[in-house]
């Protein structure tokens, strides 16, 4: 089961829609870039690798669905796309990573439509593949770091559900459920919309991970009785000083874990680490509709009055001092990341750019 | 407008059925310890103060509808209607306070039921009376603290409806606002119960307060921005090193406060200060239904597996070294708290017990 995938009979994609989990199981069809950035902006998908994925996708199936046009004026089209795609959502910078990977073969200098089109669609694919790979690696590396018998508080969803499979932070968890480790997710419900009870509980019932649900708040309540080894999350932007933007909340769990001797290990690929940004401050933010926050009812009352405000931002920025481990598909990073990210592929790799 | 009143003419107890804010103002009518048990353990009403004087009232209620009894059976079904009232909530030690200054009422030697029952009456309105004055006292104080332009967040409800009238940290908050200081409320939803966007939000809107709701992981983001002066909320009992039970997600905002050097106001009477109980770690801690955690819904739809497994605390401890400032009807209590306290009334005529 794949969060998202390319159908190769119908030449579209086809992805688990993500807004009506865990009530109903359903695949939405994605025809072209528009389509695709109405299902990122109403989170139908989700998770900054799904982002990614879903990115470069929505690229291939644009230039399916113009195939007609000339060259110059398909180029045209799939650069207006790409920047419409990435406006989508600000923060998750592998969405904008995606986008472009496929946008520098879309750039080449006088490639034809026949050539460009199964380019694309095989680039596209071959990146959801690697993002499997990625993930895998990711989550034994993480799995590592967990001992039998921890209790692992979780934030907001970084299962399969938000890559294309495994996970980044709940696949770490996953692996080590899988090698038998006794392991049980105290699931962050994630407000304010609800990732953590929506998406994260359904996929530890799908892997028989004990777990429990508990509000956003209570996180520090758990942490300070001693009854919590582990902080485990993932990022949708990590600065070059290793500030890391994640779903809004990681900051106050950060402060808790921190404040109790709780080691708190962030989980993402290198395609998160965003090296032109010095720090988490300079990172955007999105800014999400108020009505996320208010929408909700218990037993069909409204839990707000009538015309009450609300505010949104869908991240913050954990200062990198709070976190005692990156995990990533080369390894684990300690602190100072920045000095010890020398000895990574990736960081060579940039530097022979 | 009273969250709770002895009515003279039917002599029973009338209170804002607070279950149904802010979809619906309705008053619920109470006769019987039984009855206000219930309520108490239902939420229809709460906040420490006012569960203080609901304890009072429920004895003088039981008192009244049992009047046909002779005295000792009365007192013995007074004794024992307290034990269940107090048992209805274990955190708040208001509860055990109102209920135990009626007590002392009920144990006297000799007393006839027709001396006793008027006695009990007046003296449980006498505790209404003096919560309004307490609190009204507390406010101008905690108002002192407040200046204009400041952006405060408060977390849970503290305002008229956690009291008789007033209110401890949103008393303050509407003080200040009265006295004309320009100042916004980002009120913490407060989940589980979400008595901030049902409850705080409504009363602020009753008082013209400005205010804008946000998830309780929001309040971090805000206070890392810079973007907020203070922090206000409430408690439900006060350790005798200064140590704060209060609504869950209180732990967690005070350390976001401290860690942004955000001054952290914790408004209460004295009749919260429990010096019985030397630090937090010994204050009993109230566990209430997962079915808090769970049962919300969006556009109809549920928000978690369907048999998924929460837990919910309703309280957690805040450290006193993350308290700036106590605010009591005897005025504002800087650190270190307990030191401090000799000072105060409160405390001398406890040293003369």
């Amino acid at each position: 089961m794949r969060t998202i995938e390319w159908i190769e009979e119908t030449n579209n994609v086809r992805m688990i829609d993500q807004r009506l989990l865990p009530a109903r199981f359903e695949y939405l069809t994605v025809n072209n870039a528009d389509q695709m950035a109405r299902a990122i902006r109403e989170m139908a998908i989700r998770g900054a690798p799904a982002l990614g994925v879903a990115g470069a996708f929505a690229i291939a199936l644009e230039a399916v669905s113009n195939c007609h046009l000339p060259a110059t004026e398909l180029v045209i089209r799939l650069n207006k796309a790409a920047q419409q795609l990435i406006a989508a959502r600000p923060t998750a910078v592998n969405l904008a990573w995606g986008v472009n990977q496929l946008l520098s073969i879309v750039n080449q200098e006088g490639i034809t439509v026949d050539d460009l089109v199964p380019q694309l669609i095989s680039a596209a694919r071959q990146l959801a593949e690697q993002d499997v790979e990625t993930n895998l690696k990711m989550a034994k590396y993480g799995a590592s770091l967990i001992a039998d018998g921890d209790t692992i508080i979780h934030h907001c969803n970084t299962g399969s559900l938000a890559v294309v499979d495994w996970g980044t932070a709940l696949g770490a968890i996953r692996f080590a459920h899988e090698q038998g480790k006794r392991i049980h997710v105290l699931v962050d419900e994630t407000r304010p919309r609800l990732q953590g009870s929506r998406l994260t509980a359904w996929e530890c019932e799908q892997y028989g991970i004990p777990y429990t649900i508990i509000t956003d708040s209570m996180a520090g309540y758990f942490l300070r009785a001693g009854k919590v080894q582990k902080v485990f999350f993932g990022a949708d932007r990590v600065a070059a000083n290793g500030d890391v933007a994640n779903k809004i909340g990681t900051y106050m769990l950060s402060l808790a874990a921190y404040a109790n001797r709780v080691p708190v290990v962030c989980v993402f690929p290198f395609s998160t680490l965003d090296l032109t940004i010095k720090t988490g401050d300079e990172i955007p933010i999105e800014e999400r509709d108020p009505g996320e926050v208010l929408n909700l009812s218990i037993n069909g009352e409204p839990v707000a009055p009538k015309n009450a405000a609300a505010l949104n931002p869908a991240f913050d920025i954990t200062p990198h001092h709070l976190i005692s481990a990156w995990v990533t598909e080369e390894g684990v990073i300690v602190p100072p990341f920045h000095e010890n990210l020398a000895h990574y592929s990736y960081n060579r790799g940039l530097e022979n750019k």
